[in-house]
């Protein structure tokens, strides 16, 4: 199934969770010297054009940008019209994600200018690549896996250009100021410390010292001022929307009644549910646990927003872990608290290290498109074999003491739970349990909790009878068809790949 | 007089400011992975020696720790004595500075248990080493040379020890709690990134977050408790004390006019001054010149004590960029205030990097035991010949946009302005300006100053002058009488050796 290279580098399958052990040292960046920089340490220069052309820009470069404008973003769609104009051909483009906003790439692809995305193709572009337009195979990377492939030196970032909210001329930044301001930098710290050169945009110039300095300016070559990098209403909004579904509003409950009943809930816990219209209410829900039993988490791993900022602030948290913000209160929070603090793919994600935050989580609430009935899952295509969206945190978070999917049984009355997953994102050994409207199945290996549920009210099915249920109501799905060539590759945390995702046959 | 190999190692020799192009990568730390590493991230080992033994100790490792501890430091002794009983030998000490507490090593260094000590040999040590009881060479570097000794691959460190006033069981530590402490971790980052193992030590180990993590847990190993990692009292002092004595008064006050006059002083400047009791009455008088002009300054470079938090407290410097903390209201003020903000030798001093801070600072007050007519400098031994001291932040500091030296003309009836400095330390045209309590010689380099002085009432004089005026007071000084034997290299910035120290013939 996974063949032995993709765009022309040899590939390692996928050989099972905590299996694969790496060799080697990590990625060696170029020794600089600061004879050849500006001894006033002003790296301003006119023009993104002209950071690029000073930063070497040539043909097949890796190009990097990072996501936290999420469908905002003014940045990169900018930059490969400048590589465009210039004439250079065969680009890859190394996001930490994409969005619609950047749909304006497909052209790109087509003419030549861009050769392939290594990193989430969410909505346009994961259609673009789902029909076997795109002239190199995709990658799709978790965000630890993107960190780990830089620092591994599987991914040789020529140029990363960071849209920073907030910068001085020194290229010090961060996120948390300015018209832009999104909080957390995280995304781009793999970028800063391990691109060849680093090219920072900001339209928040201020004088050194930028304070906090997320992005160290003393990895940065060139400074760049812009009249605007993002549209503020696209990158946080003001508020973050509860759903208002029956069905999901009865599947945040069930979630929150297990955690509780399981025992998950107690005093000093931790918990990462997202910031889904089912996690906000999950997340009320404990916080309203937490207020009626007296107790407190120690930390909350997030997507921040105003629920959780207001949990901070009555003490129920102690701690915000925060990759990025959501909100505007979010962005509040960050700025002023101490203990709402920023966290990056290194810290929390990144699997080849010495650790990370991922396993330390008791909770974590994670969503799907499709789980098998060997609580496999899938968070990149759709039942209809298109590939659609990132995979984001999703694997890394895999690792968390319990992972709790609250899903729908359906959705357009296609089945979520199916006998094989379209693609395998992450291995059913790590997931704990599915809490759908109609039942709760627990997988058979975590036994502790069966257990502990045993007695209780709470509707505890097998996988397989909440299988049989949807597909009394739905039928059996029908199966995608493909075609042979592969259009992207699904790698694992580790840097092997776990599935690679094929050319579909329109129906 | 630089010879081509110091300890097994190549030497290139200094080639002038500027002027030696790195070639090459930085240093490749091995690649990790999480499942080597327990999942809850409890990384708790029972000792320093089991963490010691775990880390796979041996003979001729090299072993870093950092100096946050100053004179209070009671963890490197026991690393060493821990080693001695294991029965390792030809180890070498890479610590970021020594003190006199770390006598006892001379010991482990006559027994063979230590080979060499890399860093400063500050009192003792140097003594021990001038007199070539060492069986190694010694190697001093900057602060900021060690880093770029670590990150160029220069200096492989085996083990690193990071003793930490507060952490948790991940690994990730501060030194803005606790009984030991300190204030910044700055000194141990290198340590920590590019260590093969990393080894926390706490005496205040706190649940799961610890934050900030200004060490990251993800690059730690281990972590022991121990019951008393320092000795607070020798930490910080609870009182910074400026001088007393009327010379050193009379040359901060003629620094200070020097700065003003010059048109140094300005809004939105900024300075570097240190904490000796010279430097902190310089500070204050840079205070009533900001006050009496109703200006401020950007930021300020410390070495932070009372005297700069007042200053930043009151609106007179907008932001502390800090290295170490030297009372505790630098470590409550570290702590407390956003605009006081921790620095690392990579953020500040690194040669080899992208641009660094030191040459973003206005005014660099700096000491020296010897300069000589061409305005070269020497921090590391004294006019006898002793290796006494460590090089600091000397060096990285000369890259400052005007540095001075406010020097008194003799110490101990021995001029400070020499012929030629007994240990070359800091090139001459880096060196802006000497002030003495019987005037001030600015370097024929920078026209600039001269023209800015022109027809005011300061006592300008040149260097040979200065030294004239001493030599009438102290007599001509008789040179130190060395053997061949080389005891010890000085480093400069990149890596090359400007001059060397040979061993002393005692008088």
């Amino acid at each position: 199934m996974i063949p032995d290279s993709i765009n022309g580098q040899n590939v390692i399958p996928f050989q099972g969770v905590g299996k694969f052990q790496p060799s080697g040292r990590k990625a060696m960046p170029r020794i600089s010297t600061c004879s050849d920089f500006p001894s006033d340490g002003n790296k301003l220069v006119k023009s993104l054009k002209d950071a690029l052309i000073k930063s070497g820009i040539k043909d097949g470069m890796i190009i990097s940008t990072h996501h936290h404008f999420r469908d905002g973003d003014l940045i990169a769609v900018k930059i490969f019209e400048i590589i465009r104009k210039l004439g250079c051909k065969d680009m890859v483009w190394f996001p930490s994600a994409s969005f619609p906003c950047h749909r304006p790439l497909i052209e790109l692809l087509k003419d030549g200018t861009v050769h392939r995305i290594e990193g989430s193709m969410n909505g346009p572009l994961g259609r673009f690549c789902s029909e076997g337009k795109m002239k190199g195979v995709g990658i799709l990377r978790s965000h630890g896996g993107r960190y780990q492939a830089v620092q591994d030196g599987e991914v040789e970032i020529d140029i990363a250009v960071i849209a920073a909210p907030t910068a001085d001329p020194f290229g010090n930044a961060n996120g948390l100021t300015g018209a832009s301001a999104c909080g957390s930098l995280g995304f781009a710290l793999a970028d800063s410390q391990f691109a060849d050169k680093v090219i920072v945009v900001t339209d928040n110039l201020v004088p050194f010292p930028c304070l906090p300095w997320e992005i160290q300016g003393n990895y940065v070559d060139f400074v760049v001022e812009e009249e605007k990098i993002g549209i503020p209403e696209k990158i946080v909004s003001g508020t973050t929307q509860m759903t208002k579904s029956p069905d999901r509003l009865h599947i945040a409950e069930l979630t929150a009644k297990f955690c509780d009943e399981s025992g998950l809930i107690g005093d000093g816990f931790s918990f990462q549910t997202g910031a889904g219209g089912t996690s906000l209410v999950i997340s009320t829900f404990f916080r309203d646990i937490m207020r009626k039993k007296g107790i407190k988490a120690r930390f909350a791993r997030a997507g921040s927003n105003k629920y959780l900022v207001e949990m901070l602030e009555e003490g129920l948290v102690e701690y915000i872990l925060d990759g990025q913000t959501f909100d505007l209160e979010g962005v509040r929070s960050i700025r002023e608290n101490l203990n709402h603090a920023n966290t990056s793919p290194f810290t929390s994600y990144n699997y080849h290290s010495k650790g990370n935050f991922a396993g330390m989580v008791d909770i974590v609430i994670l969503g799907a498109t499709e789980v098998d009935v060997n609580f496999n899952g899938n968070v990149v295509t759709h039942s209809d074999g298109y590939l659609l969206h990132g995979i984001g945190g999703w694997q890394n978070c895999l690792f968390g003491k319990t992972v709790i999917l609250p899903l729908p049984l359906f959705r357009d009355r296609i089945p979520v739970i199916v006998d094989e997953v379209t693609t395998l994102c992450g291995p059913g050994e790590l997931i704990d349990v599915i809490v759908t409207e109609r039942g709760i199945a627990i997988n058979p290996l975590r036994k502790d909790l069966l257990e502990k549920v045993k007695g209780s009210d709470l509707p505890i099915k097998s996988i397989h009878e909440l299988k049989d249920e949807v597909e009394k109501i739905c039928g059996k799905p029908k199966k995608p068809e493909f075609k042979d060539k592969i259009v992207a590759a699904v790698k694992w945390v580790d840097g092997t790949v776990i599935d690679v995702v094929r050319q579909i046959i329109p129906k």
